[in-house]
């Protein structure tokens, strides 16, 4: 899809260049947190481990894992955990810079549509998601190209 | 956005043309079912009524609306009845042509990305969504559109 | 437990005796429908299939089964779709007399604790849930003892 | 309910007394420790604030709150939050001692059906859950009286 972009970490870049406003050692300590947190996920179910890392404008990182439920529809996936828990630390709208998500297949799986509805509430239109393959190979996306035409807040404003 | 489609119902087209394979009588077949649909919505909390209505291979049209809980997650959206209602009818993937959704506000609201995940597990990526506003105005996306990029079903599979 | 009752279909009992309200006619109606819905499950993921049916004042059943989703939580469960599909054919708070699962397992599954929650925005306290087992010996408790002290729409409007 | 436990905080009990197996310096941490969760919710919709504490076998703290979405099925409670943010920190079943809920309305509200579900799955069916009224009282129910006959894990794999 020619409106994303990729690259190799370790690829030689200027240290100085922004990706998607982030730079290089932001980008490294996204994949470091989203790899190592797809450690703690709890996925008898699936056996599929996603792990999710956010940087905040603070710059701390806050890392979520996929929590299953033998009831499926019931557990939560590893964004969602990641945003609510820096929700919870009183991370608002405005203070995410970026959403990384690992996965261990190849290529990499992208937020599913209600994770990016639940990203929508909190994060600007432009904040870029990092997908990692087990490879650690990164797709990125813009939240409006994986949720575009979306349903926000505003929405609901519009119809009072 | 350059890549959706709209037009008005009652504007001059010949009536044999298709509109993302359906007919002008399937059309109006879907925006009067969920229109209607929009009558059974619970909603006492938001106060947002949302109808929806499929259109089967078989010409069936079904219904949906949201159906909101006092704890919100716990609640359900119109598209997702409307899917799950035809599941149980017996509808398999390639039983789905046309999805409809009508709310009381303009610009048209879109399914929410939960919906666009549920809808994805049943339909092709061409499939089209037609979003009513309360004027009648439509703006039509196909579900790739919406869910660039989607988790699928084969995305479990490849991670065995 | 001693506050649950069961019985064999097909035990003698007075066909005008009633079970929790229902005739003997009328749980074998809602049998027959929960078991045959469980054909229609959408259930790749978990291979756990469950039908459920409802019987409403008018008469009506109402059928529904689970649908999977490759993304886990975005599923729903037999429970709910039977509700939300009677919802939207017309069904309102008081027209519902009893609910009835079943499962291929034994001792029989109970409704998740989030279709619990969804059934309590509908249904009087004191409905029946039958629950079947995969030999169709029954379970029965009323939605209260599934859900004691439950939050129900009452509790928002006391906030406010 | 008879089944039920409250005392007041600050009513005279022996300091070595456990309740529920909790000391009075934990009931206290616990229920700080909730109240003070509640200011992080996200409710601009429901204007229903609830906070949530953990009580780890570790001795630690993790907090929760409701992180609301404009797609009202799409957010989340403070009870799955709380939980999910311990298993990201490496909690697993058998790590967690009681759970607290506050709330601004009186009598207390208990915690919805699908976080009870969502408790299940990692906590013992005696753990305590302790819920707050607006003015400290408290209510407490073990996990088996919120959601008794309880579909967990064991139900899933016994259907194998
Ligand atoms: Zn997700
Ligand atoms: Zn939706
Ligand atoms: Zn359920
Ligand atoms: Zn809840």
């Amino acid at each position: 899809m020619s409106s994303t972009s990729s690259f190799q970490p370790g690829h030689a870049r200027s240290e100085t260049s922004l990706f998607h406003g982030l730079s290089s050692a932001e980008v490294t300590r996204l994949e470091e947190a989203c790899v190592e947190a797809k450690s703690r996920a709890h996925c008898p179910y699936s056996h599929f481990r996603v792990g999710a890392s956010l940087l905040l404008t603070s710059g701390a990182i806050i890392q979520g894992a996929n929590v299953e439920n033998a009831a499926y529809p019931v557990g939560t996936c590893a964004e969602r955990v990641a945003i609510a828990t820096a929700v919870v630390q009183g991370a608002k709208k405005g203070d995410f810079r970026a959403l990384a998500v690992a996965t261990n297949i190849s290529p990499p799986a992208s937020p599913c549509g209600m994770c990016r509805q639940f990203i929508r509430e909190f994060c600007d239109l432009d904040m870029p998601v990092l997908m990692y393959d087990v490879a650690g190979k990164v797709v990125v996306m813009t939240l409006e190209q994986l949720l575009p035409m979306s349903f926000g807040p505003d929405k609901l404003l519009s119809a009072e």
